[in-house]
């Protein structure tokens, strides 16, 4: 990314809508921007009907103006192209682009993200304005980049219209050859769901009981990701054709996305939209909550897309639309600290969203840096603080990578099949999230891994321990690189449900769990899921105290004799039973757990597997995070206090905090919500 | 209301339905309802296809009959048009006058109001169906009055016909004449929602979300209102081109409707439904909750809209429908206690729904005086005693005024602006409730006064105190006459969230409380929402204790060197930041609480308020409501117990009570739902 | 069914599909199935588009090598006709045949029962395709009796296609002949619905609040069950036109649905699917909760069809589909347990469902006995125990009659009008299951008897006693036979809401409990709703200890001086009046509840009633069920302990258990799960 944006150090910005203003506010709003010291300024995501008033006519003459003034003040534009918002011209004279519910609902001009991906009509009429639009500013020296649409897939995911049912056919035409195939990979012998024509096939309708076949419905979002990747590759295409100066990028993320591949296909670098407010209004009753510091683990996904990523949307107030989402307001010193989670995990562009709070429409609530009057408030002398900060530590910064030993791997395809499947898609980011906060709680710094089919040894082997956690659908390919992984030296650790499914989601006529049952020596002998209308089961791990366990319970068999158990059920009629095993295998060790992983399970597990961590170095406390991004010769450790009270931390040597530029070693004190960036 | 009813007293009646049964019953229903005491029967609302049995096709034999049949004993006769329920064969014939779903399901026959008010086939078939009654009973002298239609808006208060939708195209360009007033008002540059076309508008259809574009949202309630009081209208019109004897009048009150404007454009005056029972299937978990008492908060709406009003639907019995409403059966005494909380609130005429329980239908379950079985119950026993003592009282009491000090301030703007908005919405009768519980709970009867363009000073200058809990939208107009009501010595109360709108439901781009801000001498400096999983903050007022606040938290910022603080946020991040302000103005004083009002604080604040109360007269207990009725030189007490335990209250002077003629003085005793009228 | 079947012991099979898997691995699941003991196996259910791959075209070759193959390991066959999953050519092709929903949406091709019985051209291509089936399978040897289409009315059991309402308004025709008459039925004059043509009538429509017409909605479950069994029936005699050797039959129970009257009209015997493990997906926060127990409840009601049965679905595993139903796996021993609860309740044949768990589809977790691997498990061995068992004792128990002494009325009025009516109809399983419970923990086997219009005191007087809990809608000629009953020495028990509705569903002017007010001796004076938002009263029965009551209250009024009243409210408004009263009427008596049975109500009634029970031959534990089934001069006592631990029994003389071969006699131990067979 760096190349590309060329920029030295670490940059600020913030997106504007000079549409929603007076023109008599303009200048003031980018000369104090620039004041704020501000290099960045988003624009024009929402403004089709701006630049084309009526079909075919168009008009750029309102962001020619605030383009230009802001570039007297030295601010960098970057364009977004306004699909996600179509005229209503355009949706009144072609109904057909809109977006339809499974049920048959027409989502109508209104809100936004109402059209589908799929009409032909759409896709030619976005490649209009896109085209008129990179035509018209791909030499404009004031604009460095691009954003395609924005937040693609945010709000629905689901695409009904007549268009998405045909193009799914010619997916799957494309994808199967014959009919014979797609029956195979459907199962659909079962319940007499042979299709005998094409013509018979849609996606998925609505149906009895609302119980889709679940091969059907895996497909379905294996399309969806495709379509959505088409579109923003249409628009990425033409925007190319013109400049290669500017560069392209879109903001993120949300479901039923391939980003990986978004990104590698079509990007020059990402875009994250970072809310860590949303865990205010989202309930989290598992034990030592994350709460903000669950966007470490979201960023840390984004960093797994490859390379540094700007934040095009870094939260700068409450978030609220008029009839949901209702955040409170972000305490004194939380924009400070999520700005330096962004930048902790990667991130080397931040932008605010956004510069004033709009006074109309359904966003009158989600704050921007300025209120509606426009008067000095508290948030403005926050961001103004943090932006000197990172005038004196950006160029140090800047490209630094961050330093994990350990990975969570995750997939598209469990993600999506999981939604579906009861028995073990929940478990997904349960387990997901237990493992982080061992990781976090223990201060081991942390990766999340895309697993693909093109994942090589070589990427896997940086990581000391490797976590899959579920992973349902898991072919014989991947288990051999899984293999291989352990045998030059790598732990890894799975849980339940792993590897009975073949990719198209049905389950192998195989003792559990199918092709890893090699590596971890284990086969399932019994099984049960568990409902909260049971008493939950114990299970008594390393022989310590038994803790009770949740989801889904697995009875192991050794099915080779240098297994180890580490771990029995405390009760349920399988008590006494093995729940947890270890394989060393070559110069490595696989381990098996046979439930759903929570914090307690994780941490367990992580004291027996033996990091690498930083203990050397410090004592922290749980609630400061460490992160550790390296450059070159130099490594920063960034401590971030997730907490409003004082924490008392200890370092082992001594260092330099970048931000004040203190030396600082022994006992120190790190304010609520305080951050340090040591050297 | 009393010279158009022509009574010289408090008068009961009952409805009835002489289709529902056979003519044999009706002869002794009357001479039984007679004997009751009762002048009034309510009939014919539902009867359109015994009036039209065919298009076109009229016959009012059998109302002929049941009504010269009432007036054979000496019952006066109110006629309901039957616009409520269309007959199937027009529904069918005319499919385009149904109501509709926002998500496109048309109601269809089979329950009722399913109709919509704006096809021009309905308002003519309609228009027809009224005309001939008008025509045929104009001059019957038993007849006395007409109901409008029945319970306008109950049920559902939203339609999504063709018809309406075409129809508010119309009165969008009548009120706004050009489209670029229209997107200017409802904010369409944000999220390219701008209209380029009358065609392109409609009212709110389905969205991804389901979230509205918020202006579009309030209009569309106000077209609603302006639609139903034009049907209304039509109807009226049509009644008194035919009679000026009979009066007008329809039963109420429910959503999306500006019953006010309604009462005085049309009606000669307002009648309301009372079934205080419904608390019994309501959740409310407040500190102190009203319960049946909140009927007496209802009725004091009613009496808002001005002068005495008549109760049209009297709970008589348990309400339910076959499937839904599940109300357990009234106790011994409360049909009493509620017969005279309506009177008690201004009604001069009470009408009992129904004389007998309905053998078929979905309201089986909705009783009347008489069960199905027409025998002798403990229900026609309790309204025979209070019929006999309504003849002794009724003389006394009609026409009496009600007499507040006080009043709660309304309008129709933040009422249907805020059911969209969750920012201020639900605070809205949350506030309302708790000042009506502190007033209530400390003896000080109270108005409920809604507040108009056309309001001016005088109307409000008989008010010692308003409180006016959260007018987000709030005029430089209107917070000019409050100023001005303070000036001349008036008190006024405001909570958070006033005053930021203008009236399209836009934010001014000013400091919150806008145009109020000068009047309370504070503005908002910082604010945030709180939700329910945040554990909730602390306030402590005039020094008392700490007590949680929910909802809403605004720190104040003094602005005006007058300005007294008198609270104080006892924790948060804003602990010790003021949030209660009080400024004297002129002769009066104006307050402003940072939050939103429970019991709890609107008491405390009461207390400063130092309004006139009754305590120089009474001792009266919590459960005891006191309301005053003035006629000329005469005060009427009553007092009316809401539990079923005695309550020993105090009498400061020598008073008689009308209902049992005893003189009291000293302590006395009320018994379980008995009640009090002392002069 | 014992003629028919030409078995003379119980039997066991499973369902196979043998289309499901390679046919390699057929011959292997048959010989293992002979291997483990089984008899039958059924299949095709599912099966149409192998029969039919296009239309018009058939192909029995599939079918033909897998029942041949089956004949070669003695399996005798049972074959579906596949009507529950109608092809996508046809569906596609012929839309009409759809089901659709009340509000319009159509179900379509993708999961199964997505059909609807009315259209005439699924009758057509239905009849075409068992014609074929039975024309090629009638003289098969290997193919013994046939599953009409496969659980009736599962998943959804409403109608609203165009067909269903043209066929509605038909079976109106035929029943009502004259419009005023069906106007008369449905109450049409209460709100103004009365029809004025055929044509304005349809099944239930949308309506405004969802609340139709209650005598409308009881009609449309009876045509739906009219529906139901008339496609069957044309599917039965297709069949017998060809065979009378196979036997023809069904498999259920679902609703919407007679039962009764469906295997009176058209079925040799009636089949079972029974799931006990659903009752861990249910919550029951009921006093002494049955659990899987509760399954004996449904096996009684499926008793009460008539005869032995057969179990077609007898659970081999947890259930589940993909995206719901989420069954935890049975324990060691509840499948034997589960197996022995049919078998005690009448079963004669018991298919487990299914031979190995589908690796494809909604169903991949609805397991079979074997697993996807095929490789020994747990639940194989367990069966393997059962069917030596049985194979033991079949010859004993085949064609036993289940030995009951009292019997719980049930019919289907009630249960479809209690369906829309929430003043009655959640109280009916309520109350069955209390006494169920009741009979259960006293070890009193009980019999579900199906009251209809055509019951003769002879089938009634069998019984000691009858419970009719809430019989709202009970006739003048029900109301005779029940007195008829009393009067010849029988007990009979009512409770509230008894008695007050005709066969439309409308109240009678008549005082409660209408026509069996002289039965009881009792009128009702005052009643009450209960609902949750108030303190439950409480009831003092033979001056017990008082106990909170829930649901509904009745005062009662004696009307006949030899009532007793046994029981009295313990507060509310009516603390102190009647709750119980009991009459002996004849040689026997009859008592009414003013309230709803819940466990400790029924059981202090049922002491006084004074049933004849076994107390001379056992004395045995809450969890252990007693059912007796009798065969010319043998009684056979099956105890069956339904918790995992053991339990302590005591025999008062010698019995010898059939399993073990063992003479017991004294104290003896049951095992958790186990199950012993005395005589």
């Amino acid at each position: 990314m760096k190349d590309i944006i060329n920029e030295s150090a670490i940059t600020l910005g913030v997106c504007y809508y000079p549409e929603h203003w007076s023109d008599d506010l303009w200048e003031s709003d980018f000369e104090r921007m620039k004041a704020l010291g501000f290099r960045y300024v988003r624009m024009a995501e929402f403004a089709w009907t701006i630049f084309e008033p009526s079909e075919g006519e168009f008009d750029f003459s309102l962001f020619d103006k605030a383009i230009n003034l802001a570039g007297k003040y030295d601010l960098k534009v970057i364009l977004g192209t306004p699909t996600a918002t179509p005229p209503v011209w355009l949706t009144e004279k072609y109904p057909e682009v809109l977006n339809v519910s499974q049920g048959g609902i027409t989502y109508r001009h209104g809100s936004r993200r109402h059209y589908n991906y799929n009409s032909d009509k759409y896709r030619k009429l976005s490649a209009r304005i896109v085209t008129k639009m990179a035509k018209h500013y791909h030499n404009n020296k004031n604009v460095v980049g691009w954003q395609i649409d924005n937040e693609i897939n945010c709000e629905i995911s689901v695409f009904y219209s007549d268009a998405d049912h045909e193009k799914f056919r010619q997916w799957l035409q494309e994808k199967y050859q014959s009919l014979d195939a797609l029956n195979e990979a459907w199962g659909t012998v079962f319940w007499n769901q042979t299709y005998t024509d094409w013509n018979q096939v849609y996606l998925t309708r609505p149906t009895v009981n609302d119980s889709q076949n679940p091969h059907h419905a895996l497909d379905e979002k294996r399309f969806i990701s495709d379509s959505t990747i088409a579109f923003a590759k249409m628009q990425a295409d033409i925007i190319r054709s013109y400049t290669k100066q500017q560069w392209v990028t879109t903001n993120g993320m949300f479901g039923h996305l391939d980003n990986h591949k978004l990104t590698q296909d079509i990007l020059d670098f990402y875009a994250y939209d970072s809310y860590p407010n949303f865990n205010k209004i989202i309930e989290d009753t598992s034990v030592k909550p994350l709460q903000d510091r669950k966007w470490s683990l979201n960023l840390s996904t984004v960093r797994s897309l490859g390379g540094p990523f700007a934040i095009f949307e870094q939260q700068a107030g409450p978030g609220g639309w008029v009839n949901r989402i209702e955040q409170p307001t972000p305490k004194p010193g939380q924009l400070r600290l999520w700005t330096y989670q962004s930048l902790a995990h990667g991130a080397d562009m931040i932008l605010y969203f956004r510069w004033r709070t709009a006074t109309k429409g359904s966003e009158i609530y989600w704050h921007g840096i300025n209120d509606y009057h426009n008067l000095p408030n508290r948030r403005i002398a926050e961001i103004e603080q943090i932006s000197q900060e990172i005038q004196k530590i950006g160029n140090d910064l800047i490209g630094a990578s961050y330093e994990a030993n350990v990975g969570i791997l995750t997939d598209y395809d469990n993600e999506w099949d999981g939604e579906e499947d009861v028995w073990y898609g929940s478990f997904l980011s349960k387990s997901k999230e237990a493992w982080f906060k061992a990781f976090q709680y223990n201060h081991i710094p942390v990766d999340i891994y895309d697993l693909r089919e093109t994942t090589t040894l070589e990427e896997l082997a940086k990581y000391q321990v490797l976590v899959y956690p579920h992973a349902a659908i898991l072919t014989e390919k991947t288990a051999a690189l899984l293999e291989e992984y352990v045998v030059q030296g790598g732990k890894i650790v799975f849980g339940c449900r792993t590897g009975y499914k073949d990719k198209t989601g049905q389950p192998y006529m195989m003792a559990f769990p199918g092709y890893i049952k090699d590596l971890v020596g284990v086969t399932v002998e019994d099984y049960t899921l568990l409902n909260s209308l049971q008493p939950a089961p114990t299970v008594q791990l390393f022989g310590r105290e038994k803790i009770e366990v949740h989801g889904f319970n697995e009875v192991l068999h050794k099915e080779k004799d240098d297994v180890a158990f580490l771990g029995y059920y405390g009760n349920a009629y399988y008590a006494n039973k093995p729940a947890l095993a270890r394989r060393s295998h070559g110069k490595g060790s696989a381990y098996y757990f046979g439930g759903v992983f929570d914090f307690e399970v994780a941490n367990a597990i992580l004291e027996d597997l033996n990091v690498t961590d930083y203990r050397n170095e410090f004592d922290l406390t749980d609630s400061v995070e460490l992160a550790v991004r390296k450059k070159k010769d130099k490594t920063y450790y960034l401590l971030l206090n997730f907490v409003d009270s004082k924490q008392h931390v200890y370092l082992k040597r001594s260092m330099r905090d970048l931000i004040s530029g203190k030396q600082l070693s022994g006992e120190i004190e790190i304010d609520g919500y305080d951050v340090f960036i040591l050297e």
